[in-house]
């Protein structure tokens, strides 16, 4: 009994008959160990030196050349494809693993989460369904999820991608469950009144597109004003909710955030919780920045509130500092998690023996079927550190960030833009010469401060120095500072000031 | 200027101070270098000597009781955790690694796949946004995908998941297109019509998880009758349409499948395509399992309607084998694609210089915000491999199922139980036995084959035989034996034929 006759194999070009069987498997197994240990070698050596390198470089213009050909149509050598990526992408890294990098908000990851994520592709297992070790792993994260959060033990949940994909299968359960009507059968054409869902002006963009994918619309989402510390306005939640029913609209959900990307703000949650228990409401609250900061001991109380959500997003892959992706949806009422995305076809049919057998299938839970076992880097980061030092590591950046509002406060070329929430700043090179502009100047004072400013944000990182990223606040352009950083120290923030005031003054003197 | 007092590494519970700056960094990377190297030994005797192990095995019934622990509370060292990983999980995974794993619809995995997954988590790019090289790199992949079915140049597309989201953004993208209002801002609940979805009872249950998602709700998902080779049927599908559209819905897509997952048909392609073109209707192709088989030579006819699609949803952690989740969107028109996806908060603000700057911003043509640089490992695996090798892989596959459709054939207690579509072949063990049976038996007779072969197919895989999985076609339990391996030898299938009928025959003989 023969298969097909054997296909010769084709390296670079040259013709290598071979006597086995061809598949995808490599030529010579001890080749490829080789080049795994070189691969371990020189991973261990980037993230080891990190410090040494800019925190970010711009990529010469014609390494953009080098990803144009077409389609590969011969095989490669695993190590010329190795030395490939060792030229043209390693040296190109976003810059989120450096101790300067501030950026957005980002977690760095760790070595152990990186070997993670080669043992979970090397299993390959696929944790949308069937009866094998990997969903127990899933399981136990997810439990540790919901302990953290003080969630109770018969609540469900998932790992996903992120918090864009948790916001939306929290929101998804949530119009399903509120709409007082079968959405998933009906749709959303034939509903009586249209769904409403609230949060602050601060809100994350990935839930208005979770609301605009679930098909409520963008108008549905209610953005509340919030006070000066940018948090939700509880009177003008509470006004806009009964002014909607007034006029024939059904509210349903009110999304709360713990940690604001723009400031790190958090919302009032118990207020939020008592008046979703009041008016009827499913309450959501989109942790993706800040729900794992029950961890620090001093924030607990002010988050003591999301133990009362019905859904929770979170994040495992920013402040947690697991490669990318790695997030979490938790929904207390298992059974309405369940409703709105379990199907059930003829070849997924659960059998009680064997493969398709198995209690945790969570494809059930979630959007997607196949599923990749990300839990693995969860759970071994989780062990690796354990949650005191999680708790610590986040302690140290708040501690950081208000260290680095000291130094602003006292420079008086600086000024700070908001209060510091959780661990993000925002401020601004202020000189003198523009404090002193008079008012009547002050729409070219605040245009000439963001140019400067934003040639000051440029200039840190195209010199590798650090990589602050930029909002707007009232209108005023700040750079913003989000330590969510486990190797930052006080002497990179020291460093970042000193070098904004360097280059602000050489630019401001320029002029 | 000193940061907080350093905190005492504890290890196991013991404590052990040191004078660094406490990170999540490890403690000795020698160690760690070590522990990865061993990883890397360990993984390739994984992979190299799967065919010697079970196909899958049953956990021990105490297994989980391993995964009850509480939140880890302090670290564990990385060797320690290690060991845990390989006692309790290495040993069980889901199986698809192995030359006889046929199950559902899976990919095997490489090892340098696996390598490239640990080398882009050490990178740890974010390629949701930003100015760095993941994001040319994903272009580039995607620039192939577009190649591989002949999508003109100026479409879009993003590595997502897998197929469940890449269909979602598909059908988002035709939902938002083809409404005739705003659907993003003002949503569902004002449509006047009824938005309706057409596609062949064989859909994927994905799509339904989409269309409900989306709020269109699963009654106006249209489930178009098949012909006996499990196709959609044209003229049921014209008549729905027509039907819809008389009754005062409005029809916005067809979506075929290329490679049905229970029997692996192709719907016609072409005609669908001058259908939706006649109908002004958005032709959405379901290209999981068979889009990526154009590399087959013989197929191109059958599947070159694919490049007429408004949309495609890939998977490349299926036929193509990279580890899991790689699937890939892809949208004719980019204006489209991004106008359903795109938001611009603030923070978000693309700049013209720095780490903001930069052309791909996948983000805006999909769901998440935070990605995975997942890309590395599409493009280190085309690379080594070729588009010619994955063709011979999935012709042997094809090949391969054809042979095994043949055994059975030739076998006078086996029956075949669909047409072979692609690499998938449904079939039962029927012994004379039942096939004398008197027809007023029918009910009792299908019953006892049910149980027959579901014990069959237990048995395979309890002993670690083979893992075929299983379906149920006009009413009959069938096993399902979908090749998507390229591991799997023929002489794997003569063994899956011979033990088939020896666990038939010894519990038909016990009966």
């Amino acid at each position: 009994m023969t298969d097909l006759p054997d296909h010769p194999n084709i390296s670079n070009g040259k013709k290598a008959l071979v006597n086995r069987q061809e598949s995808l498997d490599p030529d010579n197994w001890e080749d490829m160990r080789a080049l795994g240990h070189r691969m371990v070698d020189d991973a261990i050596s980037y993230l080891k030196d990190v410090e040494q390198r800019p925190v970010w470089k711009p990529m010469p213009e014609q390494l953009a050349d080098q990803f144009k050909a077409a389609l590969p149509q011969y095989p490669t050598s695993p190590d010329a494809v190795y030395e490939e990526f060792l030229g043209n992408i390693f040296p190109y890294p976003m810059g989120n693993i450096h101790p300067r990098f501030w950026s957005w908000y980002m977690g760095n990851g760790t070595i152990l989460g990186a070997f993670a994520d080669f043992l979970s592709a090397t299993m390959n297992s696929n944790v949308g369904a069937g009866n094998h070790v990997a969903n127990l792993v899933e399981a136990q994260v997810v439990n540790w999820m919901k302990e953290l959060v003080d969630f109770p033990e018969e609540a469900s949940g998932l790992l996903v991608g992120g918090a864009s994909m948790a916001n939306l299968v929290g929101l998804t359960v949530a119009r399903n469950t509120q709409a007082g009507f079968d959405v998933r059968q009906v749709g959303l054409t034939s509903a009586g009144k249209q769904l409403t869902v609230y949060a602050s002006t601060e809100i994350h963009s990935c839930n208005q597109k979770a609301v605009e994918l679930l098909g409520m619309g963008t108008d549905s989402l209610r953005r509340i004003p919030v006070n000066d510390h940018y948090q939700m306005d509880m009177t003008a939640l509470a006004a806009q909710v009964k002014e909607d029913r007034a006029n024939g609209l059904q509210p349903i959900c009110v999304i709360a955030t713990s940690g604001t990307v723009n400031t790190g703000a958090i919302d009032p949650l118990n207020e939020i919780a008592d008046f979703c228990t009041a008016q009827g409401l499913w309450f959501h609250v989109d942790g993706a920045i800040g729900a794992v900061a029950v961890l620090v001991d001093s924030l607990k109380t002010s988050l003591s509130g999301i133990a009362r959500a019905d859904s929770i997003a979170l994040d495992l892959h920013k402040w947690m500092h697991v490669p990318f992706e790695a997030g979490c949806a938790l929904v207390k009422n298992s059974a309405e998690h369940r409703n709105s995305f379990s199907v059930n076809p003829e070849y997924l049919t659960r059998e009680v023996r064997g493969l398709a057998a198995g209690q945790n299938w969570f494809s059930e839970y979630g959007v997607e079927l196949s599923r990749s076992f990300r839990a693995l880097k969860v759970w071994m980061s989780l062990k690796e550190h354990g949650s005191d030092r999680y708790g610590r590591m986040m302690a140290r950046n708040i501690d950081q960030a208000n260290y680095l509002a000291g130094l602003i406060n006292d420079d008086s070329d600086l000024q700070l833009m908001a209060p510091v929430g959780l661990n993000i700043v925002c401020f601004r090179y202020y000189p003198v010469v523009y404090q002193v502009m008079a008012d009547q100047h002050q729409e070219k004072k605040e245009s000439a401060l963001e140019t400067l400013n934003k040639e000051i944000l440029f200039t840190l990182q195209e010199e590798g120095t650090a990589a602050p990223s930029y909002t707007t606040l009232e209108g005023k352009y700040c750079l913003r500072v989000a330590i969510a950083n486990h190797r930052t120290q006080r002497t990179d923030l020291d460093l970042l000031i000193s070098e904004v005031k360097r280059i602000g003054k050489k630019l401001t003197d320029q002029t």
